[in-house]
């Protein structure tokens, strides 16, 4: 299904008011005093738009959203997180199909328009959570584009028949192959990362490898994700989520192994947490490395924060980055646009003729102000459909 | 004026749904099924009710809310925007008295009923932030509770004249002594200081001191300051805001500063910077120290972000704490309730009868989740007034 709207009044990007033509779902025409007879108008009213936001790191299957809260069931560890969640998960409480459908609407009303999900494939879940995303992206396909990573949440080695499981959800249609601190979860990185790559070459997919182990250890297992890109000629295919272990202070831990990302094209995705870390955002951009950003776990056993607010999340980017002039300000939303959807291997993304209708139009002056202020959202445009409106979504969530 | 309302259906701190009698501005009487006849009637539909939010520590004078959007002027150092802020001001575009007006009213709509504001007193402002701040804080007195920190923002001894202007400002109306950064500013921390607590000690009023400097810089300060309280007598009087030295990793250095202050009541108060050391929250609060929060300058030229929303301030300490527990994610929260208001010395604050009768009603299940989702206020109650509705205050801004 593709659609034509005319938005009039509109400030792409904070420019001067304009109108934009949309015929066939894609940007056709920009420019002041459009007529397009028969075509639905929407009356931009003078707001900003903004390319629609690209949420490159959650976890669709396992939030809480909308389930009533609970309080924080796990310890401080990332083994405590695990346990946790496992035991939770065994509950049978949390249906991965209607979960994953209530955040995707939830991220939708507030912008978001592409999603990249990491979905647990363990022990315990099977291939549950799989197919209840894969049954989500089917039902809400017009009103959002999802890419699924196949995510050994509880380690690949330490848990049995998980290796099998990681290859059957890419043959069931997931696109990424996920993975999980080599060093600190299954104990032999080797061995993770053998998993990982071996599936990534069989299929021909990309990966995407949560990182939080930090120090010396992140340094050794990025060192051995980066050695495996190169030799399988993987440039551009790698993605390292979190990554904290580029944010040690110790340039001369951290520099050789920004080098050889640069070099490698191998992309960050960060959620910007305040109490760890970082890589630091402006570092990456100089050196050309491309940096996705992403909410992480929303309302989970994880995480109780978020509302799947990318422009909250560009908030917090620049909070934690320190930016405070327009330019590193728009570098957070960059993040949260084009940076995700240079991760995602997006064609035709952002405002431009000819690319793909995909839009957010809010009450701000500047990109700046959108990213200090996170406004609600007065529409968001899915290739071309009107899809929410007044922050309230137009499809139903179960 | 003073004013009666009865509350229906609404559930205090998370609790059981009763009813909430006001009258006369305090809260007379909770529980379920209260009848008062000619009493105006609020259903609050089953929502959370918490106490007025306190803002404790913002800069009302110098916001360029409302103003448009303005590009951050500043570089990087603290001296750059000292320098940045007093170009901007000279212009005399910054109407004191209209810019802290528009801050209070989006503060009370985003439920704050209590602000203690910092007010710059310089050799280019002279005392025109504080004559605007108080006719601010008599034109909205019904609406809101304004406390005023007199605060050498440009320093004391290096600025011809500020001694003196101090001293004006707390015979005008100031209720706390302000200072900044002994050493890095004024480059003579004793002299800084012995203006600051001279003053404190002459006018018998208390003292907020920013302080930014990190480390052992920081940490000798605040030794300074420490000895004052001591020496005057001071106990429970001083709060220090920012205190980023308490941040350090080093435990010998900071644990004695601790010590002193919990036994000097010396408070602190925080903004939960993500970019920046900061004091450890729940380790002041095992101590015994007294916490509050603020939003700093919220869209001034010091600081692009900011909507005043002191629940979004409780997630950001959060964030910046890895608070994740529900009785973590209340620390956050009483920092910017009742940490706030033992620091403003507000008597009879808080939900519960006798109190007077300031609250916000909010669709949230808990308090943890008001902090994880600040969600939108739907009415706001100042001494048993109903000042705000649906996220629109009642009361005009100019």
């Amino acid at each position: 299904m593709h659609h034509d709207l005319l938005l009039r009044n509109v400030r792409p990007m904070g420019g001067p008011a304009t109108d934009l033509l949309i015929r066939g779902g894609r940007f056709a025409a920009f420019g002041p005093g459009q007529e397009a007879p028969g075509v639905p108008v929407e009356d931009g009213g003078g707001a900003l738009a903004i390319p629609g936001l690209v949420e490159a790191h959650t976890h669709l299957d396992k939030s809480l959203w909308g389930m009533g809260w609970l309080p924080h069931p796990a310890g401080p560890s990332i083994l405590d997180k695990i346990e946790a969640e496992r035991a939770l998960r065994a509950t049978g409480a949390i249906d991965p199909a209607r979960q994953s459908a209530r955040l995707l609407v939830q991220a939708l009303r507030m912008g978001t328009t592409h999603i990249r999900t990491h979905v647990d494939v363990d022990d315990v879940a099977g291939l549950d959570g799989l197919q209840g995303v894969l049954a989500t992206r089917a039902a809400y396909a017009e009103a959002m584009d999802v890419e699924i990573v196949a995510f050994p949440q509880s380690g690949i080695l330490t848990r049995p028949g998980v290796a099998a499981l990681m290859e059957e959800a890419m043959r069931m249609g997931a696109e990424v192959v996920g993975g999980l601190d080599p060093c600190a979860i299954d104990r032999d990185p080797k061995g993770h990362l053998d998993v990982v790559f071996g599936l990534a070459e069989r299929f021909g997919r990309p990966v995407d490898i949560h990182l939080h182990e930090g120090g010396t250890m992140g340094a050794f297992s990025l060192e051995l994700i980066l050695e495996r890109t190169r030799a399988l000629g993987m440039k551009g295919q790698i993605t390292v989520s979190h990554a904290f272990c580029l944010g040690d202070p110790d340039a001369a831990l951290v520099n050789p192994l920004l080098a050889a990302m640069a070099e490698l094209d191998v992309a960050v995705a960060t959620t910007a947490p305040a109490s760890r870390p970082v890589p630091a955002l402006a570092k990456l951009r100089a050196l050309g490395i491309r940096v996705c950003a992403g909410s992480d776990g929303v309302r989970d056993s994880w995480n109780p924060y978020g509302t799947a607010d990318m422009l909250e999340r560009a908030m917090l980017v620049g909070l934690r980055n320190n930016f405070r002039r327009d330019e590193e300000m728009e570098m957070a939303l960059h993040a949260c646009t084009h940076g995700g959807a240079s991760v995602l291997r997006l064609d035709d993304y952002g405002l431009a003729p000819g690319h793909i209708a995909d839009l957010v139009l809010l009450g701000a002056e500047t990109p700046a102000e959108a990213v200090a202020a996170h406004p609600p959202r007065r529409l968001v445009v899915k290739r071309g459909r009107v899809v929410a409106r007044k922050g309230e979504a137009l499809v139903e969530a179960p």
